[in-house]
């Protein structure tokens, strides 16, 4: 399976970010890519300045892109993250569009680990002063492979990674703008450790870190092996780095070290609660 | 707090191994130690054709040894692992004793996860041809800190070490002998990311390895800290490695990141279960 990460400058500007997006995935159908994926924040610099302005209803500019773009170039797009206005609840979202090879959306993950963090001068954010937590876990099905979803902060709780991989995900996508202190500290190690523990593929796509703007993003997108490999990666530079897995690699690993055979569910069990579901069940 | 990681060399000599562990456990005390740590299966050596013969009931010389050794250089221990002979239902279990400083024992764990694996020509392990497994999730009081404790393969599993962390622990000791295959590939990074997610110190206590030997440990016994950094490490030699941790870490960094504050138990839950309360209640 082709993997294409693009890993691009986001700028001030919504529409040069909309046409960077569109040019890359372009390149990613060129090389031959199945699936493309954008990352955080694709359309909007990652301020909290900037989320709600650049906030659109499911019929905005930017899903249009992403659904024109997957159908005239013939392949699934995992879009980044955008600002969400839900026409549900009015609030606003940090979310995960996925589209098929038709344009349609297949499945939409709103980020529910919120970057509210303190790390001195190095960075401050409180997403939530922009953002409203998600309430759902996200898989989705891409032919018989289960792609499992998460975005940026996620990253760091191992239990919604066990989900998704109970849920039978064997390829995770985490659309991220990491900062540059945690992601020369935590970046690669989340992906492979994570990668390990459940032993599966996981790509982080990252923005091109913005001399010019106020956040500074890693970069460093990368693919990981169920086997903790890194596959492939980049490092600060924009660019789309194309990535053919060997999915046959998840059951070598798992019948070499039966993980999963091995959980002892007498002795602990992890519970995922739909909250919709059991609000409307309540 | 100062810690000592005794990787010793495990011989076929039962006898053999107790006096060296003992002279460690010497040094250990004079460096300064308060708590000093033993590998997995210090007292037998990590091949299934011993483990049988080598189990001793709780009376046994190898915990006489630590007792004796605990009271007599005024420290706390964490016994490595031994094969056990449960006086309880006559099982063998791989098991952890932690002796205080006046040699009494006040916890004991029995691995939960046995390796059964089969790593082609490179290892093939089948524990539980030999070991019952454990069941309970243990953790232990050390003045106002509590540390958590696993043994080797028990590492792979995120729900234990989540469960450790959530009673309380900001230290986990991990006795082991990693292979020299998985030690390579996964050993630094498995230490190292659940210290990350769980926002506490790991020490790793590996034996060193033994040339002639049937089993190649991978040795590298090392400490991390709460942000993933490793503290000190050794390489394959035998030795005792001292080092000082700094507790206050553990708040400084959950601090920065409070991971814990931002877990979405309303969306999943990790749940241990005592299964012989059960049982008791069933």
């Amino acid at each position: 399976m082709k993997l294409a990460l693009c890993q691009m400058t986001v700028e001030k500007d919504k529409k040069v970010n909309l046409q960077t997006a569109r040019n890359m995935l372009h390149q990613a159908a060129e090389e031959g890519a199945e699936l493309a994926v954008l990352p955080e924040m694709f359309n909007c610099p990652y301020d909290q300045g900037y989320f709600t302005a650049y906030a659109e209803p499911d019929t905005g500019e930017s899903l249009s892109m992403l659904s024109a773009a997957a159908k005239a170039e013939g392949i699934w797009i995992v879009g980044g993250t955008i600002p969400q206005l839900s026409t549900e609840d009015e609030r606003i979202y940090n979310t995960c569009f996925v589209l098929n090879c038709q344009g349609q959306v297949v499945a939409a993950y709103q980020k529910i680990h919120l970057f509210d963090v303190d790390l001195g001068e190095e960075a401050r954010f409180m997403e939530s002063a922009s953002f409203s937590p998600g309430h759902k876990v996200v898989s989705f099905a891409f032919g018989p492979l289960r792609i499992g979803l998460g975005i940026c902060y996620d990253l760091r709780f191992p239990e919604l990674v066990r989900l998704l991989s109970l849920q039978g995900a064997q390829l995770l996508i985490f659309p991220s703008s990491f900062t540059k202190v945690t992601g020369e500290a935590h970046w690669e190690l989340l992906l492979r450790g994570k990668a390990v523990d459940n032993q599966l593929f996981i790509a982080g796509v990252s923005s091109a870190p913005n001399p010019s703007a106020s956040f500074h993003s890693y970069g460093h997108s990368m693919v990981v092996d169920p086997w903790g490999r890194v596959e492939a990666s980049l490092g600060v530079e924009e660019g789309v780095l194309i990535v053919d897995l060997d999915l046959g690699k998840v059951a070598t690993v798992r019948r070499k070290l039966p993980l999963f055979a091995h959980r002892r569910t007498d002795l602990y069990r992890i519970s995922g609660v739909d909250r919709k579901m059991e609000k409307n069940r309540g």
